[in-house]
């Protein structure tokens, strides 16, 4: 069969039944009815919770063969926890797990790819397997069933209706105390908001929460409460340092990359949906980054105050919240160490579920008030389809993260990118992977021009307002002619009939399918 | 059949099977699993869910006849909002509800029994029917099925298993945005800690949130999110500020009070648990909030500082954590006007979730790390038993509140109550109404003599430490004699056969049942 994004999709993969992706929904349905399934506990009086080492906790879980376990990525390339707890299982002798972190961060030595080959993992649920895990899959990695990779909006429904139902949570937090109230606000390797793990906390059936400092009772803040949690532990470190509290990044320098950020600051001044209150979520990329600073100029200039700034937070935005540019930042996720830290100072900076921030299932998310979204790319075809996934081998260079949930929930979604990255192009005639469909995707803004979806809702609107700031736009077809002009028309990659990756979307469709890479 | 406090049960009240109180439990088995079952919404995506009024909301949730409806009692006696909604479902014609606020406020004009007289309401739940509700029904007002009365700690585990299953909670909130993010911290009519609305924010299948102080979007601080909401309702006035908002109880100067809060606070400092870092829950009585002035000054005079207090917040509680004699609030519910502000002020004061506070369910809560808990009673009787229910000719005096949670959470576990309050004994034989057991009580302290339980777990040490300073005990026979030598044997009350009220413990088993009665 054939989705709306026009990808060739099985009925079946295994025993996953695939639901084809079958375009924008205008409203949800309750198909399933959401449940927080979570067992109340024999450990519930008394005592303490906290376990002498990861070993006895795990076994404390009843942990076996062939069960769930999850993880949360908020330490980003500084995490400890996962290598620690999956050498922890592997000493117990437990195998065949399937392995469902909210994203697989590049850890080394171990790597999960050796936990993958040594059987302690068979199956690997995420919204990304970025680095040696990713590649080692799209090369055809033995796994007893495809990676299903799904935006993050489209996780906490995925636990809630229990199609994904995790056995074993192990929540990784810069404080707690031995009772399991815990956070990633303070402590010496503060990671910021937990918003990815408020969903395991509340529905995994067993909730380990993993810390290098312990608190007394009890710990504040409190962003994941005792309630949910079962077992504490105490580890040396739960991350390097440096990776976690890693500074702001500073401003690129890269002018390519500056004069994107710029034109898309520009789109977004230009628009009548910027006035006081507006909100907007621009992210974590070199571009993004740039594109805030320019952003927070326009508001400036503008004598205006934006309502809200949403997902993922950087310095640079908390920057403009302290300038008095932006009121509130609901913080999903804390991409760097300025960030992590202004939750506890700052009371209009508020970490957030990330089911709060982009589940649709929900009775709303934030995402449904967002006017700007900026999103990087590394493909964008003719009919505006998003590849954030793969590279021009194949190869696995990103995850989905939050894209196409935040494309979709924005009045106006952007799209920025280079034309070209060295000798590749970024436009494409098809992208190889759709991870966000082109109907959600607003205009896509390139060093080498501008161009609006027709398709899209606000094309009109956005067509008369950019007209009238003297911003000029091409067509996609013009754009996709540049960069073939700069790289030659790209050779297609070549699979096998193997399926290696689901790609979900938000709703829990299938958006496409990554095969086997042929490698000579 | 009879219970572990010697009380006749039927086996069946109506559909209503009884399962006995059968003692405290060391451990809890899961018997059910623990699911809240919200349903997604078709509400998600774009618009609004402001509606133009209450009856267009409640006509959205699709109520009808039969179903149950669900309201915090943050708003104390100030409260406008269950008599605005009744009155709209009265309007709209909707019959045979079940009402089940976490408890009953005595509201006047409209007054519950009216909603109950004309059929709007047939069967209630709640922790407390106070009032003139509670006085109708144990004189038999006519309802489809006994009022169920239960511990705060109770109502999470009876609604998140199914047993109350809410089709529509009523939220009122002193500041909510349009999309349902909502509070109780702010806003001309602030009621602090909403945390009884918690647990039905999170399970009931449709939640109107109810506001008279609309903000800009998104409200801070987010105490319920925007995620459980389905509509949002803009009504002139939420409640009577003067009641909702009443500042601080002024200290008793009633002597004989002063005494019996002075010899509690005697009690808790004379304990080894009394050291650094100890923890309390006082409440919001006369004798509670002067209990908290006399704990205050031992704790200085000790020069130690206590953890956490827990519970109901009171201004003098605040205080205590001003002057750094308490590091931690853990705030379920807010007393008065200075602790219902207190909690956007102060870091440590946080708004707990009651199900956090007191659910012996979940995984713990916070009452299982207590060592202070301060009670009020109505009546207490040999085998210390508690009655803070019904008076001395059977009326509706109080609502359980959390003290049965209280009593079996904390280490010491201390009852104050006068020995007689006018020519009524507060010592008795037997009490009328049992709803905490006296095998969780570890000490009754009165105006006539100080009480140890032998029973209770904590005697041998609490046995020592009072001698140690000094404290002189009576047996509780003793302050029985020296009630009835004040007040003679008092004249059993009279009932017929009918049960108006089930009592149940925090587990969910019954306790005790009240039953009509005999007026002359």
């Amino acid at each position: 069969m054939i989705n709306a994004v026009g990808r060739e999709l099985p009925e079946k993969i295994g025993d996953y039944i695939v639901k084809p992706y079958a375009g924008a929904k205008e409203t949800i349905d309750a198909e399933k009815t959401v449940a927080s399934r979570r067992k109340p506990s024999k450990r519930a009086v008394n005592g303490t919770k906290l376990m002498p080492d990861l070993k006895e906790a795990i076994k404390k879980t009843g942990l076996r063969d062939g069960m769930t376990i999850s993880f949360h990525h908020c330490f980003r390339e500084g995490d400890y926890i996962i290598g620690l707890v999956l050498s922890a299982i592997k000493e117990l002798g437990i195998k065949g797990l399937r392995f469902a972190p909210s994203a697989v961060v590049n850890i080394k030595n171990p790597s999960i790819v050796d936990f993958v080959k040594d059987g302690t993992i068979n199956r690997i649920q995420a919204s990304g397997i970025r680095g040696e895990l990713g590649d080692a899959v799209v090369e055809g990695l033995e796994l007893a069933e495809p990676v299903i990779l799904r935006p993050h909006g489209a996780r906490p429904h995925t636990i809630e209706t229990g199609d994904l139902s995790i056995d074993v949570a192990f929540i990784g937090a810069s404080a707690a105390d031995d009772f399991g109230n815990c956070t990633g606000q303070v402590g010496p390797n503060a990671c910021g908001s937990l918003g990815y793990s408020f969903i395991d906390a509340t529905c995994a059936e067993n909730v380990v929460v993993i810390t290098d400092n312990l608190v007394p009772y009890p710990c504040v803040p409190i962003s994941i409460s005792q309630m949910y949690v079962d077992y504490v532990v105490k580890v040396d470190q739960i991350g390097d340092s440096a990776k976690i509290g890693a500074g702001a990044a500073r401003r690129t320098k890269n002018p390519r990359d500056l004069l994107i950020a710029q034109r898309a600051a520009d789109v977004m001044a230009a628009s009548r949906l910027f006035k006081d209150g507006y909100s907007f979520q621009t992210g974590a990329g070199a571009i993004s980054i740039a594109c805030t600073d320019f952003l927070a100029e326009h508001t400036e200039k503008a004598g205006i105050v934006a309502s809200y700034a949403l997902g993922g937070m950087t310095a640079n935005i908390v920057e403009m919240h302290k300038k008095g540019l932006v009121n509130t930042l609901l913080c999903s996720q804390s991409f760097d160490a300025v960030a992590a830290r202004a939750i506890v100072e700052n009371p209009n900076i508020i970490e957030i579920d990330n089911s709060m921030y982009a589940n649709m299932f929900n009775k709303s998310c934030a995402l449904d008030k967002l006017n700007f979204g900026v999103l990087g790319a590394l493909e964008i075809d003719v009919d505006f389809n998003i590849n954030i996934l793969t590279g021009s081998n194949g190869e696995m260079m990103s995850g989905i993260g939050g894209g196409p949930d935040v494309a979709d929930g924005a009045d106006i979604s952007i799209v920025t990118l280079p034309i070209v990255r060295g000798r590749i192009p970024s436009v494409v005639d098809r992208v190889f992977t759709c991870c966000t469909p082109g109907s959600s995707v607003a205009v896509v803004v390139t060093e080498a021009g501008i161009a609006l979806n027709p398709k899209h809702k606000s094309y009109e609107m956005l067509k008369e307002d950019l007209q009238k700031a003297g911003i000029k736009t091409v067509s996609i077809e013009e754009l996709l002619k540049i960069a073939y002009s700069l790289t030659g028309v790209p050779k297609p990659i070549e699979t096998t009939d193997k399926i290696t990756c689901i790609v979900e979307y938000r709703d829990g469709t299938v958006i496409d399918v990554i095969r086997e890479i042929k490698r000579d």
